[in-house]
């Protein structure tokens, strides 16, 4: 049987209060055929990422879930943090895994989007491929707020301002975290690697100060891994902080990897010259596990 | 349904005669359920890696049949290489991938073994797992030539020598090539960080001249790799060539490498720090695509 799978990422823009963030969860997972892949909370950013899949449909239901939840919940008048939002949802992408194609993502996040207008009294943007003009697409350029919600608004709402919803292929969330306290460094890094001053073509970066650990972030998204590459965008971050004496602390990553990313990594700082894919028994058994 | 799957790595000595490398290939190939998954030849070595793997039947099938086109075309007595061997069919390894234990496979390492000595009257070592004490089952002892096989002999084949068959485990074979031409360096990288000479407890390791390119090469195997990581055993190699002014000029897998290898190289040259296998998005849906 061919399986039918959508990944959904929302960013709650709650980090500190561990019962918001379990509610939040748990309304998700009260979603038959859903699977919680991973749960994460940062409080310097003050933002939670769940990351689910399942069925189009069982990802609708749990989404919306979510999304009440966080609105209920989450009061963005005495919110603080150092990751920019617009919402207590602040965005939920759609993500195609298997069998299902970015254009029905896009369909998904529209009907979501129409549901979270119509019954939450929440505004809603759609972005990247759910976008209602390539204009209107990047995540940036919503947050900056000059522009009119595609459904409600002008006016959002008082405490769960608007919520971003769209669909998108497998990014790479990454940060790399330095050793300086100084975050116009991480800013500069930032703004050199980043697509939106002519840095990687798939790269997003925003320098943020992690005030926990008194260090600052670069913090990455990667939109095509397979064209900009997690392991040259981590060698770039660390050649700017050498030449500026400093070096990287650690990294980590925010939702999930795909295998390849990681493959591509390890053969590039192993140095490996024969490496493909094939390599690799699980893949190479793939055929095989399937035939015999 | 359950698969029951075993991987063989047959080593044959021939790596500079294509067509006897493609005529032992085809007879591994021809028996149905048998898929080959990698084949590799190495003209310096003048040895053939051929990886295969499906069923324990069909596995004991393509082995028998590779192995009874190697002796039949392989003259050892005109043979050169810079590998060490002692057989047209050097070494053959069987190994548990999926729903076999490493006893079973010691089990068709006998079984096949019996065959090869009654049926092409070359005489078997049996080796590792399948060894018939402790004291037989390295490698390195049998090909010193001082112990009788396990069946036949003492006197060899007069042109196949000898065919050593056992069963391991999963094993990374590794080569890492120096931007030297001095055997005497990659010979002694080697020795300090192979486990027979108080180096890595799960690396063994030569230094090998390639002629094709006039470099040296550490040529490693590393025989569990969840216990002596791939990314530590190349730093080590790495940091002792630095110390002597040298550097790695690139490296290949023979053979194939279990995904998991890799994707803690990855975590540690990208120095992740929540890395575990759960945040690669193949895995984390791996319950979910058996389930949905």
């Amino acid at each position: 049987m061919a399986h039918r799978l959508i990944e959904c990422v929302p960013n709650f823009s709650e980090g500190r209060n561990a019962q918001t963030v379990d509610a939040i969860g748990q309304a998700i997972a009260s979603v038959a055929q859903v699977r919680v892949l991973r749960s994460e909370t940062d409080a310097d950013h003050n933002r939670s990422v769940i990351t689910f899949a399942g069925t189009p449909e069982a990802v609708r239901q749990a989404a919306l879930r979510g999304i009440a939840e966080a609105v209920q919940r989450i009061d963005l008048s005495t919110h603080s943090g150092v990751h920019p939002r617009i919402g207590a949802a602040d965005v939920v992408p759609f993500v195609p895994l298997e069998g299902v194609t970015l254009e029905e993502c896009a369909a998904l996040a529209h009907d979501v989007g129409r549901e979270v207008w119509e019954t939450l009294r929440v505004p809603v943007y759609f972005y990247e491929a759910a976008a209602r003009s390539s204009d209107r697409a990047p995540l940036e350029k919503l947050r900056a707020g000059h522009l009119a919600p595609d459904l409600g608004g002008p006016a959002l709402h008082p405490t769960a301002g608007a919520c971003v919803i769209g669909a998108r292929k497998i990014l790479i969330a990454f940060n790399i975290v330095l050793n300086t306290a100084d975050l116009s460094i991480a800013r500069a890094i930032a703004k050199k690697i980043r697509a939106s001053s002519g840095g990687f073509r798939f790269v997003k970066a925003l320098g943020l100060l992690l005030a926990s650990r008194n260090l600052a972030q670069v913090s990455l998204n990667l939109t095509d891994y397979e064209q900009t590459p997690l392991h040259l965008v981590f060698e770039a971050v660390a050649a700017e902080a050498l030449a500026l004496g400093l070096e990287i602390v650690d990294t980590e990553i925010i939702g999930l990897v795909p295998a390849k990313a990681l493959e591509e990594a390890a053969a590039h700082f192993l140095r490996c010259r024969n490496f493909h894919s094939g390599l690799v028994i699980e893949n190479a058994l793939l055929p095989l596990t399937e035939k015999v």
